[in-house]
């Protein structure tokens, strides 16, 4: 993968991954996630349960523990609902996955779960996995990669009637305001530079779409992030597919009139080796044909859009397709509110998350998170690939019982808490407590 | 419509039409449907809000009040959501939808809405409905109806990546396990009779597939089922096409061998009549052929299956595609507990809703209910179309707020709980209570 074993992999990645399966693991355990609802004088009792069928589970190139088919967030979702998985490897890091399989597989056994509960593919042909996501037998699918196969899957799925949950690409557009420009321009660009370069930008949370201020303060701003991304080594990708896709977005940004101002040379040294490359674009130019210049460009190539006034910066914004995250830096005395209250209406419905004063990198695993956004981010609007209990959600069908007898309930839904940490929603209150018994006339 | 005034529509479906708009306009006054989550270590807030469009809604024909485009559930929770609405009334009731549409202008007026905030289409050519929830314009669509229209819908809508919330169709499965027809098969079949006949069959949640022991007790229950299907009046149904459709389902049945036991014959009297039909069909020749036989019939014609033993029950169930709901009738006294236990869980994974003893007709809006369940009858086997919060929350999208600035924040999100009542999800404990401040470092 050409990823460094450390820090990134030993010690960021890795116990990343494994934070996550625990968080996982407490979350299966305590039930929280099930979203118990109890309406005991209707009679009636729901739940979040398993699907019926296992999920297959798609990963990216690029997270080989993090997003892995086996071991990672969607894989830890789907198993922690209920379900068995049925995991592509990426042709990336096969011996990873397997790796990662053999001890899912040792857990299965210390679990006693039957040993099909995780299942591995390392590869099939495109129609073939076609095939998999539409089968009558696979209750959903979660992918995380390119946009023309998510899309092909989500196609197939779609006619199915199969549940599929996409990470597919985000440009991730970072606006800052004339305030923070004049306040801390050169700190926002470091920042910049910094969270572009991460993992030599092979991030999904990367910020390819930055969109300042025109004028003297915004051409220095582009001055300072061209020498930044001047001055570093050219970063080893993860494999030659990488290099090929930067290279044809570097085509089309010129193609459509973006001007190169760094990077977008031929890269010395082993491996698949890639320059930090940066374009700029007027705000006009930017609305003439929005859609050409929001395409995630995978790896440490961004483009500056100079907007000639806050209104250009709000109908930028209102020109966007969904995204996973959208940030507005904005200086701190309050001298960018109008600007602000301008902007953030437009931008907010257009991606899943919204950051004040700080680059999109970094994903938490937190119950408030959202990793996801609108189409074409991903497949839906309401749905995380990253937080529990909501992620785990996504795998599980909506369960009510009517007037089912008390010993045929699952254990959620019993009067009794099954596990004495489980919220449930009894009859208008959150609550960790009992339920009443039903009232005898539903 | 052919409903009659009292006590259907009037003393029945209105006021639960009434009391749903209450119960959404309670909910997005109280706004625990938003499930705000915030975790103040990690700097994040979340909770869904409106999806940056309007919702298309599509009401059916059966329900003039309670499922209208103006004024139904999906009305009333794409609305409580923060979203506009654009209704595309249904053609059996156009007045209805107009005086409804006129009562919602006037709410809008009322409350300081804009005017646009409910629009209402009366008609449109098919094609134009297809373009219409693709839409770039459109956020999501909802659409209660036919399976076949309902397809064509959801293929657009799915090409675009828009959200589509679907109810389709159901044959709403019913087993009657041995103990129970012992003890009380005839109770049993007045009370299949009386669901079957309610609004003329014209319901979603109709039985029209019965799963009955073969032998003396199962032909015993088929003959009194019979009886009095036959002695019923035909009923006047909502217009020339649901007829239609009832003439080809009997077609389709007899044709894929289904025996006709009752009904079947041109009804007499004004208005399109249906008299009560009744198929039955030995169970090893369901299960030849399960897509035959669950296909849903809107109005007063159901199929009984006689099953040979406990076990062919069970592969019924298995071989069932998604429904709204589940019946099964067990003995009061236990003895249908194995039979039970080996049914249930194929069963339980291909419906919304899960009955004991008791008929699937009369959806309660309670937070507990499942109207949904796996495709075929719905798009997505995780939302419900009746129920608040739940149903609301569909046609929101997940909102995460990354350390942006308290005073930027939504209500929902910020440290004081902006209605009292409403229920948050605070580091990870539910509560009506207040947020403490965010940690300075996230």
């Amino acid at each position: 993968t050409a990823l460094p074993a450390e820090p990134r992999l030993g010690s960021v990645e890795l116990p990343r991954t494994l934070d996550q399966l625990r968080k996982a693991a407490a979350a299966c355990r305590d039930r929280t996630w099930s979203r118990a609802t109890i309406d005991t004088k209707a009679g009636l009792r729901s739940m979040y349960g398993p699907l019926g069928g296992p999920v297959v589970v798609m990963g990216p190139n690029n997270f080989p523990f993090a997003y892995n088919a086996v071991g990672g967030g969607d894989f830890a979702s789907a198993l922690a609902a209920g379900n068995p998985v049925i995991a592509k490897a990426h042709p990336g890091h096969p011996a990873t996955t397997r790796i990662l399989a053999e001890a899912a597989r040792e857990a299965l056994d210390g679990a006693g779960l039957p040993p099909a509960s995780v299942q591995l593919l390392y590869h099939f042909e495109q129609q073939d996995g076609l095939r998999l996501v539409a089968h009558p037998a696979v209750a959903a699918t979660a992918f995380t990669g390119s946009r023309p196969s998510g899309l092909a899957l989500k196609a197939a799925a779609d006619e199915a009637g199969r549940p599929i949950y996409l990470e597919m690409s985000s440009a991730n557009p970072v606006f800052v305001l004339p305030g923070a420009l004049d306040e801390r321009g050169d700190g926002i660009a470091v920042e910049l530079f910094e969270s572009c370069t991460l993992a030599a930008g092979q991030m999904c949370t990367k910020p390819g779409l930055v969109i300042v201020p025109d004028g003297p303060a915004g051409l220095a701003f582009v001055d300072r992030v061209k020498t930044t991304f001047e001055a570093a080594e050219p970063a080893v990708l993860l494999g030659a597919r990488v290099l090929e896709g930067l290279r044809e977005a570097e085509a089309r940004l010129a193609r459509s009139g973006a001007e190169l101002v760094a990077g977008g040379r031929t890269a010395t040294g082993t491996g698949f080796r890639y320059n930090p490359t940066l374009f700029v674009l007027p705000g006009r130019e930017f609305l003439k044909n929005p859609s050409a210049f929001q395409i995630e460009s995978f790896g440490t190539l961004s483009l500056i859009v100079k907007a000639a006034d806050a209104a250009e910066m709000a109908a930028i914004a209102a020109s966007l397709e969904g995204h996973l995250t959208g940030s507005i830096y904005s200086h701190a005395g309050g001298r960018d509110e109008a600007a602000y209250a301008a902007l953030e209406p437009a931008l907010r419905v257009k991606v899943g998350r919204l950051l004040n004063d700080g680059m999109p990198t970094g994903v938490a695993v937190s119950p408030a998170m959202n990793h996801g956004g609108p189409y074409p981010a991903t497949g839906h609007p309401g749905f995380t690939a990253v937080g529990f209990p909501a992620a785990i959600t996504r795998f599980a069908a909506l369960r009510c019982y009517d007037r089912v007898r008390p010993d045929r309930l699952p254990p959620e839904l019993r009067d009794e808490n099954p596990t004495g940490s489980m919220w449930r929603f009894i009859d208008g209150v959150w609550t960790r407590g009992p339920a009443g018994g039903d009232a005898t006339t539903p």
